[in-house]
């Protein structure tokens, strides 16, 4: 994904290829909204005004830097499980033992496509996290930007939301169908709290 | 932007370079939210069981490949508009003639700038009405893509927000402050629009 051309991702996202699709794009407004806190962090380092912010815009660039390259990972891991399941899907039934032997492997694939999801969230939860760090000392002219990176990561949040349920209508395990629960939790007090930054960052421009 | 590599351009949107920025980012997101609106119509066109909503699809289909291509375009727009209001700040001040040329031309910069987020932001909820016509007859399996799609519609509108915002408050003209307010207006109920289509694609999911 690094090293394609953005309209040929554009076109194979809209095309009917099964992947990339939200999976992929979820990855990328995660790596989008990382990059705009890095940016924003770029722009406050060394102005006299923001010294005293200096050291928390270093650290935090450092790790947005991290989750921008980590970031578009998970696309391709997305697209990899997605395989996977449907893989499993046309596993041959027939046989009690090639029935049970699927059935295993449907809902293996399935855990592991969830956990891309899940971590695609968590990702997106760190952005937000480092998009709150700046808000009160991010340079006042860009920090427009911090805002665009919550939204931006509200859009993967979004989209991790409507995959998680997805695949956990499928899964049959209570355990696992259990932590996907307390996922969708945490991703819907994601939400919210992306919400409060873009109001904390109007806030700050308003003066 | 079309033929950048997604690394190369994530990299730029990471640095201290004043461009792309949030502006570049929105249009991004509203090119993603269409090629996801596009790709549900792909993955339900010709399938028996939604034959009754094929006409529906390649209307929607139609209108989305041409907002998804058209999208590219307010990125670059949005940073010659950028330019040209930091040229306009730079421009001589001293004599009367100067002072009086230059805030004309900061404020005809401004008006400019200020008009490519109110685009992407109509881009954007037109991205909304395409997803809200394809959650009833969508493809069950893939109509979370559709969820994915007002999440990246969504992301663009909060940028659009906040970047009209910061033009607004260095606008004069009272004409076009109101003009702005009414465009926030309209973004903050296309932001809640956002929401209920996400409710409604999950619903749908649920049974």
């Amino acid at each position: 994904m690094q090293d394609q051309t953005i309209g040929s991702w554009l076109e194979e996202l809209g095309s009917s290829a099964p992947a990339p699709g939200g999976g992929a794009a979820a990855a990328l407004e995660v790596a989008m909204g990382a990059a705009l806190v890095e940016m924003v962090c770029n722009l406050t380092i060394g102005k006299p005004a923001y010294a005293e912010h200096e050291e928390t815009m270093t650290a935090v660039r450092e790790r947005a830097e991290m989750i921008r390259r980590e970031a578009l990972g998970l696309a391709a891991e997305d697209a990899s499980a997605f395989s996977a399941v449907i893989a499993a899907y046309k596993l041959p039934r027939g046989t009690d033992d090639e029935n049970e032997a699927r059935s295993a492997q449907i809902q293996a694939a399935l855990a592991v496509a969830a956990d891309v999801p899940r971590r695609t969230a968590a990702a997106a939860s760190e952005v937000l996290d480092l998009a709150e760090r700046i808000v009160p000392g991010g340079n006042v002219n860009v920090i427009s930007d911090a805002a665009a990176a919550a939204g931006a990561a509200r859009g993967a949040l979004t989209s991790a939301e409507v995959n998680v349920d997805a695949n956990r209508s499928s899964i049959t395990d209570p355990a696992l169908r259990d932590e996907l629960d307390a996922v969708l939790v945490s991703i819907a007090r994601d939400l919210a709290r992306a919400d409060e930054i873009v109001a904390a960052v109007r806030e700050r421009m308003a003066g």
